[in-house]
């Protein structure tokens, strides 16, 4: 494993991590991870189906990436928290009944094209729209969203999930715009994506044949790689995509 | 005004060039310059009120980026005109009675993220599935799409505008995955996204405020650059985005 891309020194000020898509499987390992560090006493979650969160959040609540009025009463319940320090959107869509990723261009549909972009671009970007001015103003914060290496356009070789592709480059630009914007308003405070590599999950389970076995994570393994990523990143590195092994992924 | 990337030779077999989006400002020059470019005898067109296209066309038709029928039946039109050598997609939006660019993130309208992405990326890449196949596969052929470098990521330095730069940066991917499957089954077809510079048009007009008098350009200046630069890519060129100076835009 790299070294994450440089050390910084983490917040410590009893800050509250919000965790969001805390019911994938990435999401739930990141709680879980989050809810062990001693860093943040105060922890909170949302998902799609808040029954199936842990104990010992300090806030939990329904939030869907599609129901813009749930991330607005999400990040209402949150605020009052406390000092919000850390934000992981880890939510994502590839594939489910209405979304298969397009082996060849004669399999794209609007109808497709519409929902990923719903889910994997617009939807993280209402949330940063809500949850980043919770962020303070001064000292170090970070928000992070699950991106995707294919999502680079420079590093795409292989083609195909058009959708899904187009879907996360949207979101990288999206993130890229609202770190510059956020550098304005807080100095200390990072917005980059995140590729977790190939992870274990419902997501990746149709797509792991050609993955090597070292390569494929576990979620608890894959949250603990990207942990300490973000705890190496600092403001220089806002607006970028980094990898699990904290490489950063270029546009 | 800098060289074109590189001199290739162009097409001189009497093929079909197409224009998708002919009645906005930058398409309505490009269809001008193709009907005198004696290098494409058959000239076709669509437009969403194609009665507004110019006479002298081999065939012209209705073509709406939001009615995927219209896109079909564009193809099909176009397909016995002869061999498609030229496939221009023009079209666009910035702004419109549903859309006005976003200064800052608390203008994020998941409706306008939506429409951007309906018109900006997914349109477009439903005209590729439907016009990619009309290209032969021996031979040089073009397939270009109006991108704008507001859309790179590694080149976004001022932010705002999220839903038409997350657009155009999926429409980036999109021509990037586009080039990749096309070079297998035509490798010496091309595809590539085209920066315009900023055009003096309806689309541009309330933000042209900032720019010098010699970097805003008549459609037809901008539609001259634009078929230069064409003339000036090869295969190896394809899935990259250009500027109207021949110069590459980064993702």
């Amino acid at each position: 494993m790299r070294p994450p891309v440089s050390p910084e020194a983490p917040a410590a000020d009893g800050g509250v991590a919000v965790v969001i898509g805390a019911g994938g499987a990435i999401g739930a390992a990141l709680l879980r991870g989050l809810l062990d560090d001693p860093r943040y006493p105060r922890v909170v979650a949302f998902a799609r189906r808040p029954a199936d969160l842990p104990e010992g959040l300090a806030a939990a609540g329904y939030l869907d990436l599609e129901d813009e009025a749930s991330i607005e009463a999400a990040a209402a319940l949150a605020a009052p928290v406390g000092t919000v320090r850390l934000v992981i959107c880890a939510t994502g869509l590839l594939h489910d009944q209405s979304i298969d990723p397009e082996k060849h261009w004669s399999a794209i549909r609007a109808a497709s094209m519409a929902r990923a972009f719903a889910v994997n671009a617009t939807g993280p970007a209402l949330v940063a729209r809500a949850f980043l001015p919770l962020l303070p103003r001064a000292g170090r914060s970070v928000f992070a969203a699950l991106s995707a290496r294919v999502g680079s356009i420079e590093d795409n070789r292989r083609g195909g999930w058009y959708a899904y592709r187009a879907s996360k480059a949207a979101l990288n630009m999206l993130l890229k715009n609202f770190a510059i914007e956020l550098a304005r308003r807080a100095p200390g405070a990072i917005c980059v994506g995140l590729h977790p590599g190939t992870v274990d999950s419902a997501l990746s389970r149709p797509f792991q044949a050609g993955v090597p076995a070292a390569q494929l994570f576990s979620p608890a393994q894959s949250a603990a790689h990207l942990l300490r990523v973000l705890d190496g990143l600092g403001p220089r590195h806002s607006g970028g995509v980094y990898a699990w092994d904290g490489e950063r992924v270029p546009p």
